[in-house]
């Protein structure tokens, strides 16, 4: 194996992603496109059915809502997790059954609520008073999980606060909950996105059991748990392939919880190497005779779907024809006359010097949150295409 | 006046505004809403003539690309810089001369630059070798300006070295251009986005026109500058008034620029303070029985429209129909189910502790970069709406 295989091996190109590597190289794309593998996510959800053994599998819509990608999930039996009405309607008109959709927001309108619970979905989260009394007024005896702030994680992205209560909160608002006439369930957290190793999980999954214990001394008779999301794709530093990953984390949730119920809500690890982004260079040029990186400008950028490289926190892989001859550092930027529309500069990317306007570039495990994230054409140029195989 | 009547003016809501506060009093929306005054777009462009006494104004599209606003401009006879093939065909659509608008975005499609060409464009930027080529390939014989890098000035959002070239660069770039077969007719630079203070123009002109006169004196006849964009517009720090502004930004230029051709490029200036959104509250809480400060969400947040509260770079005023009464502290985010949607933290914004779910939020001078910013449909929200008054 040469240095150069070694390479790609390493960065996921491999049999896996012939189908799109074969695509991609047999299509003229007139603008930035996202290619996507149905085969690929298929794949992804057999690994985690296998894996993460009985627990109930809630895909992330967020993360890709290609109607191609809800149904084909929903007709191999995968469950949906909802954002907003809009998702709902999404997998409800790609033939998710309702029972099978969870409405994860904690952030509802109660319009929205209404029209889920008539929908028929079963399902809501919470983590305020003032939401759970919008769910009892317009999901009536709904059932309920409430989401919890965990301390953050190794993840690449940790989560924010904005999301959960804190745990000495959480006997208080399940009994809210019951005082209300809904089902509280169980308790729902976030390990972060992007944890790259199922080891990661092992300080969250103790804060979990520990409010758990707290809660069910407290009489709370709780059998849900959702483990949220956060399984990762490569992104430049390795992971655990996703059975061996699904299977690690089932095993730590089966060691502290028991016999509960699981439920999980994979986003990225569900379609991020489902997808490849073909691109084009625009320009590469030195700003001074004396300057030591490149500037590649390529026509896909922050607000055409590569809106997670903000701060550089997610790492793309970019492939080009010339990889394996003499590169050097560039600093990428999008397309837009945005000023913050800058990929990687602080950490500089390296590629080929042979580099020209013209050349394709092609960017790895774009599958997850890309052509969702992208505006609405910004500056003119359209969003992220998308093109399923 | 009472302390609240005062602390409206000063944030900007006063007769001006009246036709937007009646027209959102007088609705009912279903979704976050810009609405836009188109009179106020129209006197914000005679302000900028008057002031800018001679230059050619070019409104930059990107700031806000509604077809009534470019419609309403074209007609009063502002000219437009575009930063796309979509910007381009919109402005043309729309009743522009292509003379009168210039392509402005330095790293362009080869295809699009024909585009433009063959539509009529006579005018674009430039601030690599490479790019000089494509246009000099694709539209022969064509004007170009340089963008050239200044140092930071104190804007509130003060630019990367994305665009421009280095200042010791710039002869060799015009002596290219002129052996490409293309008409280097003279210099662009930024000031930066969002520049309060007429007076934050003096170094960065000064470091123009030192650029300038060596370009004249290496036998360079250059005779236009474009002056670019940074005109402000109210988010809580005061500004100069539009008129008073460009007038004195004039000056400054005439001062060392003697009696060249002269255009400008407001954005943000032209239209932020003609919008407002409507929004609306969806929870408020407090995470823990101790937390110092509410967390309140709005049903408009980073992907549906507010994407430069970034770093909490620009600061919304937000208003409230409990205005005046008890207020503290909040951390504002958005809807989605991300953790980043979070729209202030580090610098709390002080609403009023009454304020509930399903409550109106007004937020001021939303007109530029706002609805262009939006995404496709993160989370399966719909990116934000417009209603043009």
């Amino acid at each position: 194996m040469t240095a150069h295989a070694t390479d790609r091996a390493l960065r996921g190109t491999n049999s896996r992603t012939s189908r799109l590597d074969a695509a991609i190289a047999a299509t003229t794309f007139d603008r930035p496109t996202l290619v996507l593998d149905l085969d690929i996510v298929e794949e992804n959800f057999r690994a985690l059915e296998r894996g993460l053994d009985g627990a109930m599998i809630h895909y992330a819509v967020k993360a890709n809502p290609a109607p191609q990608v809800i149904e084909r999930l929903a007709s191999i039996g995968c469950r949906f997790d909802a954002a907003s009405r809009g998702e709902i309607e999404l997998c409800l008109s790609m033939g998710a059954r309702p029972e099978h959709v969870s409405f994860g927001n904690t952030i509802k309108r109660p319009a929205d609520i209404a029209f889920a619970y008539r929908a028929g979905l079963q399902l809501f989260a919470a983590d305020a008073e003032e939401e759970l009394e919008k769910i009892a007024e317009n999901a009536p005896g709904a059932s309920v999980y409430l989401r919890v702030i965990v301390e953050p994680s190794g993840a690449d992205w940790p989560l924010t606060r904005k999301f959960g209560c804190a745990p000495a909160r959480v006997s208080e608002l399940l009994s809210c909950a019951r005082a209300l006439g809904l089902d509280p369930r169980g308790l729902s957290f976030h390990v972060g996105s992007q944890t790259r190793k199922a080891a990661m999980w092992t300080h969250t999954l103790d804060q979990v059991a520990a409010i758990w214990d707290t809660a069910r001394a407290d009489g709370h008779d709780l059998d849900l748990l959702n483990i949220g999301g956060g399984f990762p794709a490569f992104h430049g530093e390795e992971v655990d392939p996703l059975e061996t990953y699904s299977r690690d984390v089932m095993a730590q949730v089966r060691a502290r919880f028991g016999d509960v119920a699981v439920m999980a809500e994979p986003g990225r690890g569900m379609v991020a190497d489902s997808g490849a982004i073909a691109a084009e260079i625009l320009l590469v040029s030195r700003k001074g005779a004396d300057d030591l990186h490149r500037w590649v400008y390529l026509d896909v950028g922050r607000f055409s779907g590569l809106a997670e490289t903000e701060g550089e926190a997610i790492r793309y892989q970019f492939e080009t024809a010339h990889d394996g001859e003499e590169s050097g550092p560039c600093i990428l930027a999008g397309p837009s006359c945005d000023s913050v529309d800058v990929l990687y500069e602080k950490r500089p990317v390296s590629l080929p010097l042979s580099l020209r306007a013209g050349d394709r570039v092609v960017i790895r495990n774009c599958g997850a949150y890309t052509s969702s994230y992208a505006s609405v054409g910004f500056n003119g140029f359209p969003p992220l295409d998308v093109m399923v195989i």
